[in-house]
């Protein structure tokens, strides 16, 4: 049986790849798609995910949108790395069908209600939305089958030296999540950047034909960090985290206690990890089996794009 | 025309008497009536708005309930000042009719969006499910006819010495508020602590028969403040919020930029008020006409308890 | 027996007045005085404190310099209020004498320890230095007879809308001086408004002579305050604190708790008054005896002016 | 010709072990040894310093006692590591010299005022001590040789999981040294926890005779880290500072901007360390060449032990 994954997310260079894991796991019944204002504005994440759809083929799948800023402070993006649509340079067709009337908080909230105990919630953007839905119905918490984020770090901020975006753009929002009555899984950087599309993943993607190159390879080499010494390709951050999902034996994990700063002057934004903490909140992965993870990947792309008529 | 009147509060003994002259004032509609948790637990402040609409007898209007807890931090009650159940030692009949399906945000949003321009927005409560609203949908701030809010003060504290209890219990959701695209009424201590039920209120309440030596009287007498040496009386803090709507000329004002202060070590829930902004976001009620103000409640009180049949 | 009054200033148009009282007053024994940057530079303040010595006679009294900045934060001045030179328009002749070659902390560590139980430390200006004569020495809170600052507030403020001048300046330096093991003499902006230096003060002080126009009235003159409607003269607010040490019965206070807040976004350098605390730290004059006050100072200032030869 | 070091510590084991070498490579003069409360009080840090001074023969450096509290926050110590006394179970012969004097920050000031661009001065404890220096004298921070602490770090904490010891001691103090106008050398957790003493460290140190037997060895051995999977033996975190002095070759480091956190709720007093800065004000070793690294302690250590008679 397929695991039911609702994600929630801001498309974004990584969330689309994500998407694409999600969509094209057959071990994966993609139930809903919500998004939310972070790395481009809600109705960018917006109108990427609803042209994703309907270019991937999975319109059958809800896409409702949620809010378009944090809880508390004003909007911070990251279109400097995903470019002013999100997306990159690709360009899709306009879609057709509209998004959901409902809003994301109110999917989110109903989804989790409707299969009590079977829904793992997967969120790769600012935590807005689902600490809304937390504030709407605390005892969704207790409903999932398990809620995993890609969000903060334990050594390293992107956002700032402390902060990883994602925790920083919506940090109230973050502490509420982290607060609630669940175990977050943390895919946060030090994982994530564990998972660069290196030159030798992109000259498999490159096998794929027309999905890998106007999709799957812009996406994945739009962006490159001019102060990483080490750099090696772009780090597919948000697909980690579908990838926990369906493939937890490719992660190496510590429980952790999480804390969100709130206030400090130079570190809003920051995850406190602390591994050895004797309340943790948290399931942070720490190691990733690279070759592995690669291998999964590029086994789900490869049958999308075998199936793929542009 | 009587003016529409969104009431969100947290019944509590001033909430309950605000509730009275919303519900008796012939120029008041009152649309709805939605709860938040602050002065006791949302159970409890629920429970109270729909025993005094039955008993009270405005079984048309929806009441429906919000948020239980505070955006991010833990909950703070003021049960020390109303009473384990909210509403002292009155005692009503239990409620044959329940609570509305909806949530308070989603009754708050929608009566919003149904009469544009029209809804006069009165929260008495902590800011929770306001802030909500606006973060499901921001336009709102610019569809109400005006919102008033019972909170905050520019001298002094109650919760703290520094902050008002309404704001001091979400201090999160009140900055989303005072941050949001309208003008706010603060009607803060400073201007409550001169509307006092004092022994000469309380004697022509007594003339008013039943309804007054059950509800009106016990509410209004409650509680009394060991620590002010002036005390004359408890003051009926949210009646002044209701009664702004209707009878803007018995308080004089003056604008101000209000922030809400979210991190201090012995300031949080403050409301710092500047009078000299040139960008002020709130009206600032400075002071009450009393005798009008008494005057007034007393007719609509009158006309509530003529016409009530206990 | 006259008092021994060591004064930390930051001269300062009523800082000038103030050492003018301290030094006029038969009843106080002017041991030192200290300078410490604030309402302008501490090159200022130091020039301004020695003109003033040999202006007015007092060169056996040792004047010297301290801390030129806040210990956490970046230097705020009030040159707005008090002139670029510190004392408006007055122009005093250069001083001859130099500064003590010690540094004011030095002073006030040895003074008050030279003289256990008989100084009474008087500070007008932000804390600092009295704040590192703690560091260097804690025991000095248990030595000096009493401690009166001129600063904070418990209604208002003027450097913000929350915080006064000379905690706003310095706030970290104002915490350590309320944890210190003294109880503080808070003269803040609510008493110290009461202290308005208006057209009748003037007029008698303009039948003083040559002293009166060349440096008293100027000084107390200089600036008017355009947010003010109700402006009927500038305050003096540092005169306040030195007469709080003689004429303590001029001033009517409470005890309370006071809390330097460091850490809000709008309240930083906040007194955070408690007058309902079990555990004061502070004794608040609230209400002056405005006439008595004025006739006090004016007695004083007639008592120099008459031995005054410019 | 030998380089001038004052240093500035609370011994502490390491602190011992760093006073060691500092006494005993002959390429250094210890001018002067400054105390601060850190790792346990001032009295007991103040008394280890003197006791090893008479124990290892360099009567001549003067040491004196400085402040015993952080500038506004209350006292933390390390005893559970560093033992109730400050140095393990080492008991030295008590000292019949005496402390000087002068205060700590007056010997710091005046040592380096009368040596200008000569004196070293490494700081070893809480940074209490030179950011009161620098308040009294701020032009010390242009007259210095060089500038290196131990304290702080770029990816953990000891004290809580962001922050380092000796910078939680005294957060606002280290904000004070890293804001003045020099560069500081920051020797952090993720450099000095290379420098763990080993098993074979230690043997080879266990040839060094009584010397090692009676301080080094019960120093460099006193603490087992309950919580390190991975641990090797104990770090001696300040010895790498005394060796940046005279061994700035076995370091490898990176420009840095670092900002302390004074503000946070869970990462008071970590360094934000930002290598991408580009206004940096740090210098921060990354890698330590370790075997180079105990060669030269090892020798200094050997050539104490041979001339020391117990």
């Amino acid at each position: 049986m397929p695991v039911k994954i609702l994600l929630d997310c801001d498309p974004g260079l990584d969330d689309a790849l994500a998407l694409l894991l999600a969509h094209g796991d057959p071990n994966i019944d993609l139930v809903a798609v919500t998004t939310v204002g972070g790395n481009v504005g809600i109705e960018n994440t917006t109108k990427n995910a609803l042209e994703l759809r309907e270019y991937l083929g999975f319109e059958k799948v809800p896409v409702a949108a949620g809010a378009g800023r944090p809880l508390v402070r004003s909007i911070k993006d990251a279109s400097q790395v995903h470019g002013e649509s999100g997306i990159g340079t690709v360009v899709l067709p306009e879609a057709v069908l509209a998004a959901s009337p409902d809003h994301a908080v109110d999917v989110i909230v109903d989804t989790i209600t409707a299969f009590p105990g079977a829904i793992h919630l997967v969120a790769t953007g600012p935590l807005t939305n689902i600490a809304l839905a937390l504030e709407k119905k605390p005892s969704i918490a207790r409903l999932v089958a398990s809620f995993t984020i890609m969000g903060g770090s334990f050594t390293r901020g992107n956002a700032t030296p402390a902060a990883e975006f994602n925790i920083y753009a919506d940090p109230e929002a973050a502490k509420i999540v982290f607060d609630a009555d669940w175990q977050v899984v943390m895919i946060g950087l030090d994982l994530t950047l564990q998972a660069e599309a290196h030159e030798g993943v992109i000259a498999r993607f490159r096998k794929l034909g027309a999905l890998a190159e106007k999709l799957i390879i812009p996406l994945a080499t739009h962006w490159v960090n001019p102060n990483d010494d080490d750099w090696n390709g772009q780090a597919v951050h948000d697909v980690c985290a579908v990838a926990y999902v369906t493939r937890p034996d490719l992660f190496a994990s510590r429980p952790a206690r999480v804390e969100v700063e709130t206030r400090g002057e130079f570190t809003e934004g920051m995850t406190v990890v602390d591994f050895n903490s004797p309340t943790p909140n948290a399931i942070v992965p720490i190691t990733l089996d690279v070759n592995g993870f690669w291998a999964y990947v590029e086994t789900v792309y490869a049958r999308v794009a075998a199936n793929h008529t542009v």
